[in-house]
């Protein structure tokens, strides 16, 4: 299969048409960008790493019965995916608090949370992807309630796969966002990516931060620690082609 | 009666003991607060048109059955409520797009909503008044779902009364907020206050603003546009200690 012509340039992903109406090709970029596009710079070997823990993950993910637009990787920063249209809402899910949980309610950062939560943001630069409730997706038709309802439960899920599969390799899941689409016959899909930049993800010994926080709060290496988090996932050996 | 000790000061109110373990004393300050407390300054006349409003406001939601914590109005700026734990939750009502709803969702100022929304807002200056999800306020304790579905349903029940009254009276309601307390027996009741202050009110033929983005927004005199939702309320009658 070959790329075809571009349909969307994000901030880290291109995605093009292939010969298939149904199949993207994805390239992921090595751009790393911060507070809503404000901090920005390109990280040679950034997009190659998050192709391989995503396509690593969705794998995993898809064993495990959890559906996802994920097809196939076909080089070091490139993937085949289904085409779905993505639905506006970024949907974060937090063990503990970080980052604009803990801005907002006021809990200390490493704060566990009594219970799981998942919030939905509005995925929308221009206004800085803001905090949803409920009623506010409702006025603005970006899903129904059972939409919501299915959304929640399939990052639920996600989550309870994850934070195992994490904490086996030694790694807490502080938090993470994940985005979905609808396919053609308008199945909800987990779509996008999981990676260090879309995860909160803290060593279990020494809270080393092993995510984009490293990026966004100039903690080192965002290459080294992302290659940490592809190495415990064995996907070293993935490392082909 | 007579006032005690105080007990509370907030930025627009003070809160006194009376002889009474139930009843505390309220006093209307004129000072005007915008942007959480950065824009701040005395407007003479300010505490007794609040006063007055909030007054008659409550007492005629009272004839409705809608209780709150009102008993009394005791002179031109000061009034006699029973004493309530009040919940830390903002309840906003709104009818029609404005404020930080415009700004979050990306609506122009002055359109209606499809369906009237309700918000809740942690009460933490600290914080800065954020906005809160069902799942925030669960994991922070400030409210169990029933309460919640209470607070919903009272604010709800204040908005269908209000909207008429203000509609009557040539005025569009377009959103407010209401703050509620328990009582001693753990009754959730209506509290604080209702006034040009908590409420975006707007002339229905000029849409002239007649409440604090008046002064948030430098448009004019404060005072004139309060006297003028007073009068319309009938209100320049009870301007009697």
């Amino acid at each position: 299969m070959e790329k075809g012509s571009i349909l969307y340039e994000g901030k880290a992903k291109r995605i093009y048409t292939t010969v298939e109406e149904e199949v993207v090709w994805v390239e992921y970029k090595n751009s790393a960008t911060a507070f809503n596009g404000e901090k920005k710079t390109d990280i040679e070997g950034k997009g190659a790493l998050n192709n391989k823990i995503t396509s690593l993950l969705f794998s995993k993910l898809q064993e495990q019965g959890i559906e996802s637009h994920f097809m196939e990787k076909i080089s070091d920063h490139e993937q085949l995916v289904k085409r779905v249209a993505i639905i506006p809402l970024e949907v974060v899910v937090r063990n503990v608090a970080a980052g604009s949980l803990s801005k907002r309610i006021g809990l200390e950062e490493g704060t566990p949370l009594k219970q799981t939560i998942v919030e939905f943001y509005y995925k929308n630069d221009e206004l800085g992807d803001p905090l949803l409730t409920d009623e506010h997706i409702d006025l603005l038709q970006l899903a129904t309630q059972d939409e919501r309802q299915e959304l929640k439960q399939k990052a639920l899920q996600v989550n309870d796969f994850l934070k195992t599969l994490f904490d086996d390799i030694g790694v807490r899941l502080i938090d993470f966002k994940l985005e979905f689409g609808k396919d053609a016959e308008g199945h909800i899909l987990l779509a996008d990516e999981i990676s260090p930049d879309t995860c909160r993800l803290w060593d279990k010994e020494t809270n080393q931060k092993l995510d984009k926080d490293v990026f966004r709060r100039d903690l080192g290496s965002l290459t080294d620690v992302y290659q940490i988090i592809l190495e415990r996932l064995g996907g070293s050996k993935l490392c082909t082609k």
